[in-house]
């Protein structure tokens, strides 16, 4: 693991990657963000902690501008931006047969997205709870705590494994590797399903969303479709404590003053990860024969709104 | 049918009580907006048509203030003012054995709720496809041409559904007696809970909705929901044929431009008669162990709306 690449530097892409090159390794940020990248090569990666503001000189550069091929790849673009990005780094031979691309995207079906272009022992699936801003190009802010969990795509144990785990608490990631990363996935997925649509399309925040009293009737079904589409591609999530973590989120001391990233995205004229989310959901719905109109409604109107606001 | 009451005298209310007026009937405007009722007593009702703005004479009182019986009360408030209206004119005699009720109201379930007040051979229910506008306080904006049609809520026929029709007809108000007006009333209310919350909730005009290439996946899923439940209930729809109306209201010539009233409801700071349309169905849905999870939604997503528009 000596040469990484972050596909994809913005905010959570930018922590991981610095964290990574603060820890002594050699890291490139690779991002599609002209202005960004070239801010970071002029006056390096300002990050701005709790405590400390300071400059990181960590090299970026576009997509189609590498030249050298990576031991590992680590994927934090949009989901909607990894087909795209990958292709570039595959045609660029940033990839080859010896490399590692792990995701830590959000949402679902990466793994299986990601074996179109290398064979899933390559692939790695990761989860993460850290979180991470964008104050603009080159500026990053990192407060709070997280932590990382990871798995081989196809489940299986190996040493590269161990090689990753090693760099993620090099640099004090916090990370740990998961016997059933697939039930992380499909948990956070399931928090995202329902607090980033219903947030986004009510332009409320987590807790005034929360307000409604039949608030759980419009929660429970989704949870339940998802429950139900997870069951047969054989993750066992459990619809009461995934209620539980939805319902912990709402107090405003916890995350409840928050618009969730979709609205954010929204509202900023950006294509939505909805695709991924509950549009996923739904199309796994339909494969496997289970109704998920829950899920398929709030896909339509997200996709309704995107009309509207995305320029 | 001397004594006639439009219980209701908005926008509709005022079209309705106003030609059966010019007809030479005794007529009363009942209302609960005080500067309307005070603005027609003091001015008269100014009404602008197409051709000419003329000021008709017509009295108007608040609903407490009503202390005559009538033979005929028209009933043309929103969904949910119906029942407090009722209640008063109930307690000041404004309603006998010998009253016909009649419900031109939007939505489901009036004549069921009405039955609380007075048997089914007193009340009739309505459907109009006559529009109306309010411009202001005793002000009516009067274009486009109509109909209604009607039957005793019971299915049966008697005399008096003859004479309330020859009321109508004098007016000019292009009406007939029915012999099936649950199916016109779910009929327009299949349009109704379709275009309104949708437009509603996502804030776009009727063209805007159907820009989407899958606006057709949101619209056929909610119709074929209200046409299970409507059969449940003995009312035979055509899927097909709502869709039909419903696609045929998309263009800019037809109701393209338009936002639906429950727009107009909510961004104006209004409660919206959501608990009447697609409020009524999931109820109805329940109760026949008929799943509306898209009806559901909606219902749930405009009382969430609501919460942050309504004063």
């Amino acid at each position: 693991m000596k040469k990484i690449a972050i596909a994809g530097a913005g905010a959570m892409g930018g922590r991981i990657g610095s964290q990574i090159k603060e820890a002594g390794y050699d890291v490139k940020l690779i991002d599609m963000w002209e202005e960004h990248v070239n801010t970071i090569n002029e006056k390096g990666l300002e990050i701005q902690t709790e405590t400390d503001t300071y400059t990181l000189e960590i090299p970026a550069v576009l997509p189609h501008q590498v030249n050298e091929t990576f031991d590992l790849v680590i994927i934090l673009t949009k989901s909607m931006q990894a087909k795209q990005m990958l292709r570039t780094l595959y045609d660029n031979k940033a990839i080859n047969e010896d490399t590692a691309l792990l995701s830590m995207m959000n949402g679902l079906g990466h793994g299986d997205r990601l074996s179109a272009i290398v064979p899933k022992t390559q692939i790695f699936l990761a989860v993460t709870m850290w979180t991470a801003g964008l104050r603009g190009p080159g500026q990053l802010l990192l407060e709070g705590q997280g932590s990382i969990e990871f798995q081989r795509a196809d489940g299986q144990a190996d040493e590269r494994t161990e090689r990753i785990n090693q760099v993620f608490n090099d640099a004090k990631l916090n990370a740990k590797i998961s016997d059933n990363v697939f039930k992380s996935i499909w948990s956070k997925a399931t928090l995202n399903s329902v607090l980033n649509p219903l947030c986004t399309i009510l332009d409320k925040t987590i807790n005034e969303f929360s307000q409604y009293e039949k608030a759980r009737d419009i929660v429970e079904p989704l949870i339940g479709e998802i429950v139900a589409v997870a069951e047969a591609r054989g993750v066992s999530l459990s619809a009461a404590a995934l209620l539980d973590k939805i319902e912990a989120a709402y107090p405003n001391e916890a995350q409840g003053l928050h618009y969730p990233s979709m609205h954010q995205d929204l509202y900023n004229g950006r294509y939505t990860e909805i695709d991924y989310l509950n549009g996923q959901i739904a199309k796994y719905g339909r494969e496997l024969g289970i109704a998920t109109p829950n899920n398929e409604m709030l896909t339509h109107l997200i996709h309704e709104l995107e009309m509207k606001h995305v320029k």
